[in-house]
């Protein structure tokens, strides 16, 4: 190690600063580590400043225009709201902003050395750092992998970032008076339908199951699609993109039906815009993983046991980089495992099936835990109770009769295995579902447990009492 | 018994068919009793129908109007609503009624005999029922008295619900341009303020205590104060209210400083209407309580034990009769805790602290469980940990930079001792906290656990990883 700043050592070096990588270094440099964290672009990752933050500020924003366009029937009755784009747009960077400040005000209290700069791997405890002022070299024993990933593109058809965008590009693109096919019906695809279409656009989601979100309990899924037509989004479920081509005036995409035979004639369909949210791919580009030997799969993401261990040295990585989830909340908290995991703690592996699942649509689509038919198939002698928010006065108020929450539970043992929802605010309820799917009497607690009257989240103790 | 309707026997007798008296009857049935429910009005009681419900849906009307005018900076510029205050009245009442229709179904279902009207002891196993058409008796061994609460009115100043009004009459009450005194700064007093001012009322509340909300959070009263006063409501706080009289304009009162010697000169203040909210009284009148020996507390609620049983035949109270918190879902699960008990069941007694409490404004105030301060005094090694809403996303996005939300907890144990915070919609999150501090390490587990992000309930994280 010298002190001129070209080769310096570390006890961790984390690469990349969203949520896994500014988790990881914060909680690292909590157990007294000397943390190096780089991040060529801004600490906060694509969470931050192209995903989760900026999508819900824009959720918001469609929240209040339809709300106010339903609420005549209330006794408040709106003229259409003047649409300043460019506001939303600023407005929604400040809330990211100030977050930045934060997690920089964090880094720097906790005594990270953050370096601006991406940064490769030169063997198993060497980091080669590309900044602006040349190469430096880190060394330390350690090394946390958490450079996320980037969206996927449609096979032959590159993001040109004007008429084929991806969910960054949609961030700042107005959808007023346009035609817009979305490419792909799951979270990214479908939040977006909302949003373009609260704010004036013509949107046609094309998915290749037979329902948005393949994989979330039909039921759910079949609430929210009923709710996401009745605001005007088109879902063409069960189809299968053959060729996309740019034209002039936009995008072409030829579907037939999915499985179809390869002589049924395409169906043609021209857009002015498509946004392509078919998934995301890990970065693993110029990360220098041969150089430590370290493998990836099939996906490109980084192949971890359950306490983000490579299998190399002193590598670890969490977040979408190990494949999985690719949810902010699990990216942190698999961080957190590996940190713990380096400092000699026996952190509790993360249960993939604990992690909670949001779409911040209106109504919110939630769930956590096992499903009636997954809780089944591992041979639990489970049973499945409903409630509908029809029932539920909070839900009423906030003008939603359509929602539903279930819950999945071993009535022997008194343990929550699952639950889910379609509803307003489900999102904040979740954690109460999470905490007592960890417990072993987790609905038999809920069930002698005092609600607040009115909540939505009262409707989870209904469901447990429901007979 | 007879069969002409006369005399009846039942296992139980509830008299009252609020949250307290229908939660009891039904959970009764289910466990194989025969039940008789005595409701001389509606079933749902004050809560649903003169309560939580109707101004819940007033205070969702009241959050709309604050979110459109301030939603010019956020992009979406509203012209002020043309408000019908007729249509707000009715499309609160469409959710009642669907809540009632829901109650009588469950009722009816569950097998419970409901009768429409009152009842009155007439010692210990029977009750005489006076409905229109003649008096009746029913027999039970067990009876369970649910006859709820009435606004307490001013010494010398009975309501003509006119000018003097009580929050019954305040749900049909339009606010617009007038000038509103409210008498109390309690839960009823605040969310009224609110919706009063954004109904155009001019609104100020006269409280003794030296802060609305007495008793709760200090930092907590003194954040949701700030917002109050900002959104327009005056607090007079500290004053005491020597003498009100009814005139031609309206009201008028004379207050003193509080505490102030009898000589102070008041100050008289004039106000259109006044709203007179300084607490609630037992319904006991007429219950023939004395015909079978049940002792009434100095506030004249019935002493019970903490399984509701007055200590006289088979005779329990729960609910607002038999004092405490008087809160609706506090009522509920007394009532079910007294007819377990009554089953032979050996049901947990509700722990006051417990309950949770909130104020339903926005934003929200809320808590459960002890204040750091009510732990140190009962000898925990308590501490107490913050996070400021300014540094939560979801709070950011919903436009709330100024809550809090606090936990207490014994780090050597890893309980969680007391949650309280002043936010938008963190009644929503209270169930967490309330599961949470029933467990023997629920802070330790909650910070182990993976909340949904971005939401508000992630602040309960951040602030447990507080350092």
């Amino acid at each position: 190690m010298s002190d001129d700043g070209s080769e310096r050592s570390f006890d961790l070096i984390v690469i990349g600063g969203g949520p896994a990588g500014y988790m990881g270094a914060l909680r690292a440099s909590e157990l007294g580590m000397r943390v190096a964290l780089l991040e060529s672009g801004k600490v906060g990752g694509v969470c931050l400043h192209q995903g989760c933050i900026p999508t819900k500020s824009l959720l918001e924003v469609s929240s209040l225009i339809q709300k106010t366009s339903a609420s005549a029937a209330n006794g408040l009755q709106y003229d259409p709201p003047r649409i300043d784009f460019a506001k939303i747009m600023a407005s929604g960077q400040v809330v990211v902003n100030r977050l930045h400040q934060g997690i920089k005000h964090l880094l720097k209290s906790g005594g990270v050395v953050t370096f601006e700069s991406s940064g490769r791997l030169a063997g198993v405890d060497k980091v080669i750092l590309s900044g602006r002022s040349g190469e430096q070299i880190l060394h330390a024993d350690n090394i946390l992998l958490a450079t996320g990933s980037r969206p996927k593109d449609f096979p032959g058809l590159p993001f040109d970032h004007e008429r084929v965008i991806d969910s960054s590009d949609a961030l700042s693109f107005n959808p007023s008076g346009k035609k817009i096919g979305i490419l792909g019906g799951g979270v990214v695809g479908v939040e977006f339908s909302q949003i373009f279409t609260s704010l004036g656009g013509n949107v046609t989601i094309f998915e290749r199951e037979r329902s948005i979100l393949p994989g979330e309990d039909p039921e759910l899924v079949s609430i929210l699609s009923r709710e996401l037509d009745r605001q005007g989004v088109l879902l063409r479920c069960g189809v299968s993109v053959g060729s996309i081509s740019r034209n002039d005036q936009g995008v072409s995409l030829s579907i037939v039906p999915a499985g179809a035979s390869t002589e049924t004639f395409p169906e043609e369909i021209a857009v002015e815009y498509l946004l392509v949210a078919i998934g995301r791919t890990p970065n693993t580009a110029g990360l220098g993983l041969d150089s430590a030997g370290v493998i990836l799969s099939r996906d490109k993401a980084v192949i971890v046991d359950d306490s983000g261990w490579s299998g190399v040295g002193g590598i670890y990585a969490a977040g979408d980089l190990a494949g999985g989830a690719m949810l902010a909340h699990a990216a942190s908290h698999e961080a957190i495992v590996c940190v713990e995991k380096i400092a000699g703690l026996d952190p509790d592996p993360i249960d993939p099936i604990n992690v909670p699942r949001v779409v911040y649509t209106h109504p919110e689509m939630v769930s956590v835990g096992l499903t009636l038919e997954q809780a089944q198939k591992k041979g639990l002698p489970a049973i499945q109770k409903k409630f509908p928010l029809m029932a539920n006065g909070r839900s009423l108020i906030h003008g939603d009769r359509r929602g539903i929450v279930k819950v999945v539970l071993d009535e022997t043992s008194g343990a929550l295995l699952g639950f889910g929802g379609v509803g307003p605010g489900l999102s904040e309820i979740l954690p109460v579902a999470t905490l007592a799917i960890g417990l072993p009497d987790g609905a038999r607690r809920l069930s002698h447990s005092i609600f607040p009257h009115p909540t939505v989240a009262e409707a989870i103790w209904d469901a447990l009492r429901t007979r």
